[in-house]
């Protein structure tokens, strides 16, 4: 089935997601459905030879502005955004990837796909990088507030899909806290680590603090969606920092910045290691159907790799495997309530 | 007046806290008074020549241990870190500084110390590097559950310490949030920055995020305890897996590790902005004197700092200039409930 993709979502839209869709049809062989404003894309297919038999091109009157507003974008339901999402309701596309405003395509995504039942509401789950393996964060700033049931599903669906999709024969799930001894953590955290310590579907294996975004023995990391979006935002300008500190440095000193084009092989890995358009796009975990938001940054490189993440999910069927297990997690919670 | 320091609190105490006590007072012409237990310090003190005539020894015949809980902590009256405060609250000293259990040294300067008039709960206020000026942030983690009151507080005491010992003029105070859009924010940020906006003793800017924490157009970044552990440590793991990544990717190809021994310097440099050791101690803003939290695994360097710092909120008199602000907040406070 093939994937659809929204042409005119992103900071560089559409000429970076053409771009990005030439390279994933030749060089990774996928099948997809172009959706985008015939004006903006028609001399950009052109010129990145993609005709009507390397990639269907559905045209769509509308277009949901980078900085709209979830409640506007639900009203324009003629953009390629929302036409994207509606072909994997209809069936005819396995998933949808979008480097738009990310709320709108959630708010979308949640009229057009409807939630998995037992979902209270999905959770945007980021890959991290990490030594020696990447592994989950959510939720990544979908839900401002969340309740401790809310916590126990993103661990859950983010169990499932480290396995599936990364590959972990039985993630580690974390629970982001302040440390564990008395007095730490709020009610919410408190209450949603008794959840989780109960639920035996999932390999709960106590509080993670920041310091083990990366390096810490867990695979999966949950936290709500403010502190998710603090976190992410933290870390990104960490790294920058450091990365514009590093230059500035190599700069000042004649024999120094020799040295920094002698290790520019070194620089280069490590930018791919960082660089978050090589982990590829997040998917929206507990929508019924399969959902990717692509960095609203992203380039032809990351297009690509968003594509990819939105085929494995696919082809893994990680929203069916989600349903059962979602499903035994609800009818444990109508037995409590019993 | 000579800062009183703790000599038993610390990963590497007595021995790390004994050595910078000596470059202190050798390079930077401190004076202190030092807490310890006569049989751990008395060969370290001979052996880096501080004799009674450079510092007086006040010998103490408890020590707090590095995971000790505030509640223990509170029974050990006799402890080198108690005594150290108790020197303070005395008028022995300007200042007390630990490198030992942030969170017993919390306790034990509420009881030794109290607080200021007005103020409902001190926090960790910690001063991070940035780009161009260094810039501060608070609550480190001392107050997992705050109210917006005491977010405003948190502000007013930022901004008064920004200003006096980092020489800002008028500093620009931000709320950490997860954005500024509809829907974002919780009930206590909003609370929060709507008394922060109505109050005209400090310069409230607006909402800062993550990624504002070294480059952002602010000077103090006001956050609850729970997010800021959070964010501390996030930041802390980043650094890490950056700088790790580093040295792997710089071992691993001949070119680049030639490249890199080269680049020794620009790394020197960068070691020394990312180093918490050459950001000092973190006071515990809203205590009626001045305690310094150093960092637990404090080397000598870290300490020398560590005084440094509170021997200038001691000759700025922080907590006396604080005292007059925090009065008018209350009146303030008094006449809106009125």
């Amino acid at each position: 089935m093939p994937i659809a993709l929204d042409l005119m979502g992103g900071d560089a839209a559409p000429e970076s997601i053409i771009a990005g869709a030439a390279q994933a049809i030749r060089e990774d062989g996928q099948s997809l459905l172009l959706f985008g404003h015939q004006d903006h894309c028609a001399a950009l297919l052109k010129q990145y030879e993609l005709s009507e038999g390397d990639a269907p091109f559905i045209h769509c009157d509308d277009v949901v502005p980078m900085d709209a507003k979830p409640a506007r974008a639900m009203r324009q339901r003629a953009s390629s955004m929302a036409q994207a999402l509606k072909a994997v309701a209809e069936g005819r596309a396995g998933a949808a990837v979008s480097a738009g405003a990310s709320g709108a395509f959630m708010a979308l995504g949640l009229r057009e796909l409807g939630r998995l039942p037992g979902v209270s509401r999905p959770a945007i789950a980021l890959t991290l990088p990490g030594y020696p393996m990447r592994r989950m964060f959510l939720d990544g700033g979908a839900n401002t507030l969340c309740s401790p049931g809310m916590l126990e599903e993103f661990a859950l669906m983010g169990s499932i899909y480290a396995h599936l999709v990364l590959g972990i024969a039985r993630p580690r799930v974390g629970l982001l806290c302040n440390g564990e001894e008395d007095g730490k953590g709020t009610d919410l955290t408190r209450a949603a680590a008794d959840l989780m310590a109960a639920n035996e579907s999932f390999n709960f294996t106590g509080y993670a603090e920041g310091n083990d975004l990366f390096q810490g023995p867990f695979d999966v990391i949950i936290t709500d969606g403010f502190t998710g979006n603090v976190c992410l935002k933290t870390l990104e300008g960490t790294v920058r920092f450091v990365v514009d500190n590093l230059k500035r440095e190599l700069k000042a000193d004649l024999v120094s910045s020799l040295g920094g084009l002698m290790a520019k092989g070194a620089f280069g890995r490590l930018k791919k290691t960082l660089d978050p358009r090589h982990h590829g796009g997040a998917p929206l975990l507990g929508l019924n159907g399969v959902a990717i938001v692509a960095h609203g940054r992203s380039d032809a490189l990351a297009i690509r790799s968003a594509l990819r993440v939105a085929s494995n999910c696919a082809q893994q069927e990680v929203s069916s495997t989600m349903v059962e297990q979602l499903r035994s997690l609800d009818e444990q919670r109508q037995s409590t309530k019993g």
